[in-house]
Formats: structure tokens, C-alpha cells, sequence
């Protein structure tokens, strides 16, 4: 059977894919009168005097709300509130399955940006974290940034930082596989949007100096007409030579292509004018920028994609169930970017140097490495910057 | 162990009392791209054709948001957000527990009656039912109606009228026991707030003509001076023959009396003073008007409470699962007073007539029969009343 088809029937027959469950026995009146009235007084008292202990007498240590709006579900764009919800619900089962984290799925219904910062705000008191999803950019960073700001519980956008992370651990990987330094490459980002752009900078903490952004008006340079506040940002930051032209014209001669972009924009072509043993990853879902094969074929010494049936597959699910329960852990009050590079790191790390292979950048879903090394890493990074206290035995200065 | 000290150490050993589990299986990629991408795009994009697929698409159907603004927890007042997350955490279990519904918990970070309205509304599309839960008064008055106004899903403040719905249902049966007819009585209630006047309307849907409200202030009578809308409205609709004066007043002669007040308000000599055979439902908690046996021993026929350890616990557990049970069955857009009175008349008639005495006016609430028989009248009622679209078998008419 075809996925589309299958993917309905499954939908239909389980009928939502989250449930709620009760930790706790409530068999009789006295189990009652401690899970509720009188007994739950007590723990609502000891809060009231001490805000901190709602992470002790209430499941928040555990806890993130997965949020949309609606408005880039997937790569479907503003199909709506209530239809994302699929898309969050399927996020909050790998929430569980991948980390343990009870995660809620909600799907906001406005669009408008103070709203959604304010709504999100006033949401944050009842959860651990907020893992903010498919919100269209720039409206994106908007949010995301005055969240960050308003709020004493992580917030991660994981359409831009999570894909970076994993996008950051498979460049690190590839350039050990074809014997670079990331400070040497030169390297093309295909798609100026939210994850292009968060890309770019995560690239740039992780040491990479040469970089150009391309889009659909072409390369992006600095001092361009018409420039969002975000690409007027990207274009200072990028480019530093200054060239202009096509994204033919930034390939030639450089050493990474990442794609964000759309299906069958990297031509054979374009591989054979790059560098001695391209790295490639076109990947645009479900049709990426090339695909594997002709990419090979055209020269390219490593590459991933997106998807699941190609080798060296880039999957958000690589991070952000680790991200969030290394930050949980600690208690951290963000996810910065120490801990995204941390992240990054711990990633790349965990394939020893004979499991690597221009074939085998990045470990699989499911390899039961990935949360752990990333958890780890996420939580030390977030005590030695400042996002968390220090518990016992994570305190590494 | 007293019930405080176990309360808070089953708190700390809980660590929450609620946790999201996924009903799906992920154990391998094809399972992930099923449950999520590329998959979970096909339920999205039905759910974008036609919304009302959120019902058995996602778990919607089930859903059910209990929300809080912190300002009116138990018997706590207003000790914030963050402190009456146990308190919510432990209806949600409830829901589960005795409905089979799973509830999310949501206490909102701010007193704003604007901002929790539409708030409230911007997450009602991700859920099939709101259970406003602690809101303090005047106010819950405002956000229930304005909510009502404009959801498409039911929005049910508990504390107003789950017991409203079990009064209902408690006298019912208790003025069968003394011989009564609900036309005929005289009822005072002693609390003008949201409960009280939740019950006062209530009982008078149910048939009750004589009815006096008291509070701080004394009787209440139309065109007192200084009342809140609440109070002049309240005024207007009881009260009938202007009567003015204390509560002892109110009770000289009265068949009824419901408290929901403070402790020790009723003396014994006001039960001396009123008609022979009273039924006196002091429900305060944790210390009622005055205690059973006191008001048995002054000439009380029957006596309820809010306690558990008492003979006819006035509960609230006894409505609020079977009502959004019924209301969720048939996908009402609302709980409406058809749907409450239903509520009452169902859970008076779960107990035989030999079941009932002075001592059981009420099924208990693990009684097996309550949720059931709730449900069913709920789901009824709402069909009937065009609160929901009658499915087979459930059109009455």
C-alpha cells in the first residue's frame, strides 16, 4: 500500500495519537482525598511560598508544549490551526518514545504576532519547555526572540535550530570523512528562510568562515534592495567577499551545498563546477535539490538528504528529544547557543572513526546513542554557560 | 499519617501525577514516517478540507483543557498560577480516572479577564471541551460567558455548575425521602457567590419557586444598594416577597438550607426555626456551617456535606466526568442548561428506591453506575436540545 494511504488508515484507526494517563491510583476515597481535595492543599500551599517546587510536586520537570500556528505545517504552508494538529501530535510521540518527555500538543488559532507571543507566554507558567513549530518566517523569529526574552523556561524553535544542530554534526562528520577543516571550506546555503538563516549561524559558532546564502533573488549580498530586517542581518554577516550573482555563479569553486530549499534546483552541472569532492546535501522534503544518485554521478563525495530511504539522512529527530531532556534535567532556563553547539558536538561524536563513512555521516533514529550523548552534552553545556544551576557532578569548571 | 503530611509526600514521590503516553508504535523508520513524515501530511491536508476530520483524525474527540487563572484555588484564594497546578493536575486524573478523558492541565499567567477570554480562545481549537476550573468571582461569571459565546466546543465552569448539577440532584432525593415536592419548598442558600448563585438558577430550572439567597450582607432583595450585576440579577429572579434581614431570618419556616459559606454559620437554634423536618446541606469545606451531627441533634431530616468522611457527600466527581463523557460522545458544541438539568435528573435517579434513605441520597463516587447514567442523559439532552447532531439511536424525538 502506498505511505499516503496507509498514513490515513492509520490515522482513522488510531484516532489521535496521544493519550493522558494517570500516574497515580485513584481507587478509593482516601486515594482521592490525596490526589484531590484535601489532601492536594498541601502541595498547592508549598508552591504558593516557593514557585520553584512546582518541578517537584508537579509533572512540569517533564513537560514541554509543542506549538504552532498553523502557518508552515510541514512543507504544506498555512493550512491552519487544527489541521497542523497531526504534525503536533506526531512531534509530542517522539517527544515520549525518543526521551520521555510528556510533551502537549497545541495549535494556537491566530496568526498575529503579539499574540501568539503573548498567548505562549501566559502558557509558559504550566510547562518546562516550549518547542515552537511550523511557524512561518520571519514571523518566527519575532517570536521566538521575545519568548526567549520574556520567558524563564526553555524555548526552541526547532524548524530553524534543530535542523542546524543536525545540519552542524553531519558537515562535521563529512569534512572528517573528505579530510577538511571546517575553517578552510567554502560553503553555499540554498534557501535564505528560517532554516537556511539558522543554519548559517550555527555553521558560522561551529567555525566555518566562508559562507554564501542564496535564494530565489540569487546570492545574497550585503547592501541588496529589498532585504527583510533578516536578510539585511544574513547579508552582513555572510558574503564577505562581496559576490554577486546566481547560485551557479556562488557553487563555482566551493567545497558544501546545504539545500532548504526546492525540488531539482542543484543541476549535475553545478556539482562539477564545486570543489575537488563536493559535499552535498540537497534537502528539500520529500524532492530534494538533486537527487542522490545524479549527485554522486556529477562528482559529489558525500551526500544527504532529508529522507529516510537515502543513506545519511538529516532528521530533527536526531535532536531535539536530547536537547529538551538534557535541558529538563538541569532545569535550564534556555536552550542557548552553547548548548546547540554542544549539541552539534555530541552528535557528531558518536560514530567512532571506523563506523564513519562517506556513507555513514550521522548515526541512525534509532540508535539508542543519540539521546543520551546528546542529553549529556545539552546539560553540561547549559551548567557551564549559565542556563542552569550546577547540580552535583555537572559542574565542569 | 496525618492526611496532610501523606498528601505532600505522595507529591514529592508522584513527581506529577499525569504523563502523556503515545498510542502509537515507533519502533522502527517505517512506524516514524506513518506517525509523522512524510505520512502525517495526508491527515493534515483532510483535516484542511474539512475540520470537523480533527474529530477523528487527532485526539481531539477525547480532549479536554482544564484551566485555571490561579485566583480561586479550593478554599486557597488566589495563590497564582504555578501553586494551582496540583489542584489541576488532580481533576485531570479524575477525568481519566473515572471517564476514560484525557484532560491537559493549564494554569494561565494572568488575572486579565480580556486576556483569559481570548487566550482561552485561541487554544480552543486543539481541544473538544474546556473545563474552567477555580476562576475567582465576579469574574468566571464574564470569561464562561463570553467563552460560551464564541467557542464551537463546550466550556463548562465546574465550580458553578458540577455543583450546582449534584445540589440538584441531592435534593431531589432528599425531598423524596421527606416527602416533599420541589415546587412546594423553601429553600434559602447562604453564599451569593458563583456557586451559590450556579445552584440558585439551577434549582429553579428544576421547579424550585421559593428561594432566598443570603450572604455577608444578609438577605438578599431586589434594589439593595451597592450590589454587584451579579447580585441585582439574582435579586430580580428571587425573593419573591421582598423579605429583608439576616440569615436567621431567611431560615424561619424555610424547608432548605444550602450553604456554601463559611464554617459554623449555621447555628442549631436556626434549624429549631425552621419547618419541621429540614433538609441542611452545609457544604463548606473543609469545615461545613455546622457539623452533621450537630444538625442532626437539632432536627435535621437530612444532612449532606462536601466532606467524604460524612454520610451524603455533596461531590463533585459525581457530574463532571459523565457530563463532558455525554458532551464529547456527540460532539456538543455546548453544555447547556438542557444538558445539566439532565445531568441532575440522571444522577438523582442512579440510586432505587429502596436505595434511598436519609443517610444515601446519593451514589457514591465509585459507584459504577454514576458516569454511565450521567453520559447517557448528557449526550441525550444535547441531541435533543440541538447542542449536538443526533447520531442513530440517539434522536429522542
Amino acid at each position: 500500500m502506498d505511505i499516503k494511504e496507509e498514513a490515513m488508515q492509520m490515522h482513522r484507526k488510531w484516532a489521535g495519537k496521544l493519550e493522558v494517563h494517570s500516574r497515580v491510583p485513584v481507587k478509593n476515597s482516601h486515594d482521592l482525598s490525596l490526589a484531590y481535595t484535601p489532601g492536594v492543599a498541601q502541595p498547592c500551599l508549598a508552591i504558593q511560598k516557593d514557585p520553584s517546587l512546582s518541578y517537584t510536586l508537579t509533572r512540569r520537570w517533564n513537560t514541554v508544549a509543542v506549538i504552532t500556528d498553523g502557518t508552515a505545517i510541514l512543507g504544506l504552508g498555512d493550512i491552519g490551526p487544527e489541521a497542523g494538529m497531526p504534525v503536533m501530535e506526531g512531534k509530542c510521540v517522539l517527544f515520549k518514545e525518543f526521551a520521555d518527555i510528556d510533551a502537549v500538543p497545541i495549535c494556537l488559532k491566530t496568526k498575529d504576532v503579539d499574540e501568539l507571543v503573548r498567548t505562549i507566554y501566559l502558557l509558559s507558567g504550566s510547562f518546562g519547555g516550549i518547542n515552537l513549530e511550523d511557524i512561518s518566517a520571519p514571523r518566527c523569529f519575532t517570536v521566538e526572540k521575545r519568548l526567549k526574552e520574556m520567558c524563564d523556561i526553555p524555548v526552541f524553535h526547532d524548524d530553524q535550530h534543530g535542523t542546524a544542530i543536525i545540519v552542524g554534526a553531519a558537515l562535521m562528520n563529512a569534512l572528517k570523512v573528505t579530510g577538511r577543516k571546517i575553517q578552510d571550506v567554502h560553503c553555499v546555503i540554498n534557501g535564505a528562510g528560517s532554516a537556511g538563516i539558522a543554519i548559517a549561524k550555527h555553521l558560522m559558532r561551529l567555525g566555518l568562515k566562508n559562507l554564501i546564502l542564496c535564494d530565489r533573488f540569487g546570492i545574497l549580498c550585503e547592501g541588496m534592495e529589498g532585504l527583510n530586517p533578516a536578510h539585511e542581518e544574513m547579508g552582513h554577516l555572510t558574503n564577505q567577499e562581496h559576490k554577486q550573482g546566481s547560485l551557479a555563479d556562488a557553487l563555482q569553486g566551493a567545497d558544501v551545498f546545504i539545500g532548504v530549499s526546492a525540488p531539482g534546483i542543484l543541476k549535475p552541472e553545478m556539482i562539477h563546477s564545486m570543489a575537488k569532492d563536493p559535499i552535498v546535501f540537497p534537502m528539500a522534503n520529500p524532492v530534494p535539490e538533486i537527487m542522490p544518485e545524479e549527485a554522486l554521478k556529477a562528482g559529489a563525495a558525500v551526500v544527504g538528504t532529508g529522507r529516510s530511504d537515502f543513506p545519511n539522512q538529516i532528521n530533527n529527530v536526531l535532536a531535539f528529544p536530547g536537547i529538551f531532556r538534557g535541558a529538563l534535567d538541569v532545569r535550564a532556563n534556555d536552550i542557548n547557543d552553547e548548548m546547540q553547539t554542544a549539541a552539534s558536538y555530541a552528535l557528531a561524536g558518536i560514530l567512532a572513526e571506523k563506523e564513519l563513512s562517506a556513507q555513514c555521516i550521522l548515526p541512525k533514529a534509532f540508535d539508542p546513542r543519540v539521546v543520551p550523548a546528546v542529553a549529556k552534552a545539552v546539560a553540561q553545556a547549559a551548567c557551564d554557560s549559565g542556563a542552569a544551576r550546577c547540580p552535583e557532578g555537572l559542574s565542569a569548571k
